[in-house]
């Protein structure tokens, strides 16, 4: 059994009961507790070090990068956070100060969006620290937007810009919270995620929820600095475009929309979002998979994350 | 700053909102996210391989454990679980059907008690495999029991047998969630909480919760078959009553309710639960700690765990 059988066995067939809405699949599970305006958004995410962050890294960076994480998958649902429980599992030579100050980066994201934290537990790693966040959040019923609504036609956006996440933005990114709640109030978004693992991949998972393809502009993919410096400064380092597309933890919103609204966003967004750059990146089209459009013509880009070119 | 300092400044001053009805300290986090007619509780708990299992362990049993920790501190809020998220951190090496077996055994479990099993995730983790449980519960308004209402005069009860779990109880045990739900329902309890880390240890926390003392009559206390065997077996052993006290995993409620309902409670208990024991093992008294009374007279427990005979 590899990793993928694995991991196909353990989501099918799950336990559920009246209270799911969406279970195993999308940014977070939708559960219906009763609250008569709301659905509740349930999500834990877990760094590891030597994984995600490294003991060189500031420790209050290192904190906000956990939560952070988490809040952007409740943006990805459009939802409000609410409250969070921090497990730290620590080797038995943890240095009280450094973990300290794993926590004062974390409650300092928390305080800046509402979340409150609510308990949580240490426990004993035996080799390197883990910090898993379990978060708690709400959306208005009738506004939670899903992976898989994604139509024939749709325009396809990002925001900010994509690549080189792990040059610095990956423990500074902001989570797209207020973004997402704005989109979902004032437009009807089909489907939406957060980009975690690099639009190339991610955006695969829209496609394959909403059982549609794409075609993506590879003019209008907006590429970082990072990425760019990076294949400057290292001749071995990835082309910029393949970084925007295969690099991850960018943190940034991937969603479409009727391409009749994509004109009337853009404008709204520069208005009400002038420092968050907007994108359209291109379209969903029938079929499957990605097709990247340049000057030479239409080429595939596979599930490995390498375009083809014929 | 050693541990003890490292967890009052982790917890002094967490960022708080509305929704916030109790956060870290009690059994479970409770919140108000506006059900009507109930509150929410949320609660994470983490197993860790060479800590709280090791994989000679059959990986049914270590998956049902890790459910059931978590499973059982909504029941020492008297609640009803409804959703979990399972993260699970494996070692580069690991072997799926050993992973895909936890899962099995954690979804029996969960099955059984009618949770439904809504995502998490697999992650990776250097040397060993740890499970982390996020659990979404509720309670009815006004039907949740905290650790910090016992009353001086309270008879002091614990359910089934105490001391010696490490032999096998700790894998095996009953969430005692109908039985709380029962008592919170039938009786008016005044403080809750289960037995994860032994009832010396934990009895201690309703006492500072709830600013009053505890005497214990060491006649009463229920010890299990497996601490006597383990003393009897094994010379340098804890004493029966000693590994009853201290020993950790019995996964059993302990609670106090007006000595004036007591027997009335027992009696109903016998009828309703005849397979599980109840015990009363003392009284709350004023003042503050544990007094042991036995036929030579009074001791105090220690915060360390030893009785201290005068």
């Amino acid at each position: 059994m590899n990793e993928f059988e694995l991991i196909a066995r353990l989501t099918k067939s799950l336990p559920t009961n009246e209270s799911v809405v969406v279970g195993a699949g999308d940014d977070c599970a939708v559960l219906d507790l009763g609250v008569p305006e709301k659905l509740v958004l349930f999500k834990t995410d877990a760094v590891v070090e030597g994984v995600h962050f490294t003991r060189e890294m500031p420790p209050e960076k290192i904190g906000r990068k956990a939560l952070a994480r988490c809040l952007s998958d409740i943006a990805a649902m459009a939802g409000t956070p609410t409250a969070a429980l921090v497990t730290i599992a620590l080797p038995k030579d943890f240095d009280a100060e450094f973990v300290a100050k794993i926590y004062d980066g974390l409650n300092a994201l928390a305080e800046k969006c509402g979340v409150a934290i609510v308990g949580g537990e240490t426990t004993t790693n035996p080799e390197s620290i883990l910090i898993s966040i379990a978060l708690l959040g709400t959306v208005p019923r009738g506004k939670q937007i899903f992976r898989s609504g994604a139509k024939v036609g749709d325009a396809i956006f990002v925001t900010g810009e994509l690549g080189g996440s792990l040059a610095g933005k990956h423990l500074d990114f902001e989570p797209r919270l207020d973004e997402a709640r704005w989109l979902a109030e004032h437009f009807h978004i089909h489907a939406l995620m957060d980009l975690s693992d690099g639009l190339g991949g991610d955006l695969r998972h829209i496609l394959s929820a909403s059982k549609v393809g794409a075609q993506i502009l590879k003019s209008a993919v907006p590429i970082a600095r990072a990425a760019k410096l990076a294949a400057r400064e290292n001749a071995s380092a990835k082309p910029p475009f393949i970084a925007a597309l295969t690099d991850g933890e960018d943190f940034e919103l991937l969603f479409t929309l009727s391409s009749k609204s994509a004109v009337k966003l853009v404008d709204a967004w520069k208005k009400k979002f002038p420092e968050v750059k907007l994108s359209c990146i291109g379209k969903i089209v029938a079929g499957e998979g990605i097709l990247i459009r340049d000057k030479i013509g239409t080429h595939t880009f596979n599930a490995h994350g390498y375009v083809h070119f014929p």
